[in-house]
């Protein structure tokens, strides 16, 4: 059965990424060796791995003053990371626009003075704050950029204004709409949803904020340990970097994000249209903060959205469930998901709507 | 070209498991997705995730009073997450015997009264250190089981006697000979040798250990945040589980840790065999504390071994370089080498003696 996935991640790749890789499994290339048993330091490998830090670099217009750095263990251990590397001063901001930003300033407080400036939690993050004060004389003011539960993100009005650099989680929409790098201090992504499979984490890091870590940082957390040794401090994720490494060359070719970008607008336009128009479909997100990657809807009762996600399930639209903390349903739509899984996605709408009005 | 790969990790696969994973990679057993791009939470996954642990358990006898953790960060970001956890009374014991077993005594020091209580540094580590004694009042001794880059292991002659949990990097021999588990507090391991692609590491622990991590301690690497959560905590890295996974099943298939115990010594016997019979190779380990997984090798010149690096790459015997710290050519000979592959660097190794006598 064809499926179209709208798994909040990990989450779809593109087709011609998949067959390529499929293609070259067991001999990459004429090596007589798979990408996933390879020396981290043969010539195969290094070419694979300065190959994908450059292409990055290429798509997301990075200049020579950041570091970009291939890690592992999520979004999560960042949580973690940022503050043990860049509080020297002790304080940081957080704004708090749902789960995953609640627990990366959670997790900061175990570090030092950081506090929650402001949070959307009053309206089940449904907005982005606005206008945000935040205190002077802190290391950084730290923002999710898109939230792929509750389907809010970042735009040019809510950008946070700070004396302070800005630290943004990218996780669900790196890659999906052109952002100026220059604009953040540091940026991290879990690659997951827009670029690899799972096991790899984007650190993008202005390099004038390395080398600050705190004494008890572990070596392997140390942004600067990484950067100096291009990411190949140990034995880094080398077929994960190989995937991402694809699905770069894959973006390049279409055009880069600019182009993705537009995709992803008419996407996301598609199906809010469609769910604004009906009396059947909700989605409770101030419309100037929709996230264009994650699209959160209900029906008008718990029954019929069990109902939908078990049926569109059945019809090859899988993992669709919303989180638990919005319930209903949620369509995440990534760069690799399809303009056809998007159209296919509203029909079943239709017909559900139709079968259950 | 047939290539044996004999990179001391990332390396080589079994054949079988590459083919599946190939077959497989695009549509996972008729789900329509690949385990690149499944939702970690889906029963796909979970299917994978749950049987992987469950044979990993059988595989090495592992009983229900120890965690399995499927982690991410390798062997290095281990050297910092046992003193975080383990560390009660803040002392531990470290037995150095290599490279590896320097930095995680290195990065112990950092968390505590870590001290190195032996070393074969004397020798330029060719031997492991037998009846060492140990600090009363210890919360841990820390020792290397295979040290990659010497070609030395632990046998039952060298296990340590100490009143404390012995806690061992089992990175480049997990799975290679029977262990029993009970003797250790933590076992752990870069999964890129023996198990599977990089970006995967073991974490084997007894759960009364559990439950006393600093409270600086990242939550990532908090053994007792990812044994509550099966490793789901956050997003894992799953096409390495899936991988892992397949080589367990492969494992069994061939009888267990028994039975590829037999093989590794017969392989590591016939190259050794060969060695000791030769005046043009030299392997300077002590005898009876020779890994059966790398083994380290020279010939009579700085020139001979560059030479035969160049010549064994050349006829598909492929990253065979010693490390820098011990120089000449080192074989790893993990679970998935064939007895095949030992057979072919032996003929090599004869034809380039008579060329080169």
């Amino acid at each position: 059965m064809k499926v179209y996935n709208f798994s909040a991640g990990p989450s779809m790749l593109p087709e011609e990424v998949k067959s390529e890789a499929q293609k070259d499994f067991v001999d990459y290339k004429g090596s007589g060796m798979s990408v996933t048993e390879m020396s981290h330091r043969s010539k195969w490998y290094d070419e694979i791995h300065m190959e994908a830090l450059a292409n990055l670099k290429k798509l997301m217009n990075i200049g020579d003053d950041y570091a970009v750095l291939f890690v592992q263990g999520g979004a999560s251990q960042q949580f973690a990371a940022v503050p043990l590397n860049l509080l020297v001063k002790g304080r940081a901001d957080y704004v708090v626009t749902g789960n995953f930003a609640g627990k990366a300033a959670k997790e900061a407080v175990k570090y030092g003075d950081c506090i929650v400036a402001a949070t959307s939690k009053d309206k089940n993050f449904t907005y982005i704050p606005e206008n945000v004060s935040f205190r002077d004389d802190i290391d950084y003011v730290h923002i999710t950029q898109n939230n792929t539960i509750f389907g809010t993100r970042y735009t040019d009005r809510t950008y946070p204004v700070a004396n302070a650099p800005i630290v943004s989680d990218m996780s669900s929409m790196i890659l999906s709409e052109e952002i100026d790098v220059n604009k953040y201090g540091l940026i991290y992504a879990g690659a997951q949803k827009n670029i690899a499979p799972a096991g790899l984490t984007i650190v993008i890091v202005k390099k004038d904020l390395l080398g600050h870590e705190k004494d008890y940082c572990p070596t392997m957390l140390s942004y600067k340990t990484q950067a100096d040794a291009d990411s190949l401090y140990n034995t880094p994720p080398c077929f994960t970097i190989y995937m991402a490494g694809l699905v770069f060359k894959h973006l390049l070719k279409l055009g880069g994000v600019k182009e993705i970008q537009k995709i992803n607008e008419y996407k996301a336009g598609l199906l809010y249209d469609f769910i604004d128009n009906s009396s059947f479909y909700h989605n409770y997100v101030n419309p100037a903060d929709r996230s264009i990657m994650n699209v959160p809807f209900v029906c008008n009762s718990d029954e019929l959205n069990a109902k939908f996600v078990k049926e569109a399930g059945e019809n090859g639209l899988v993992s669709i469930k919303g989180h638990k903390l919005v319930g209903g349903m949620r369509a995440s739509i990534y760069n690799a998901m399809p303009v056809d899984g998007v159209k296919a996605l509203i029909e079943f709408m239709k017909k559900f709507e139709s079968e259950n009005k």
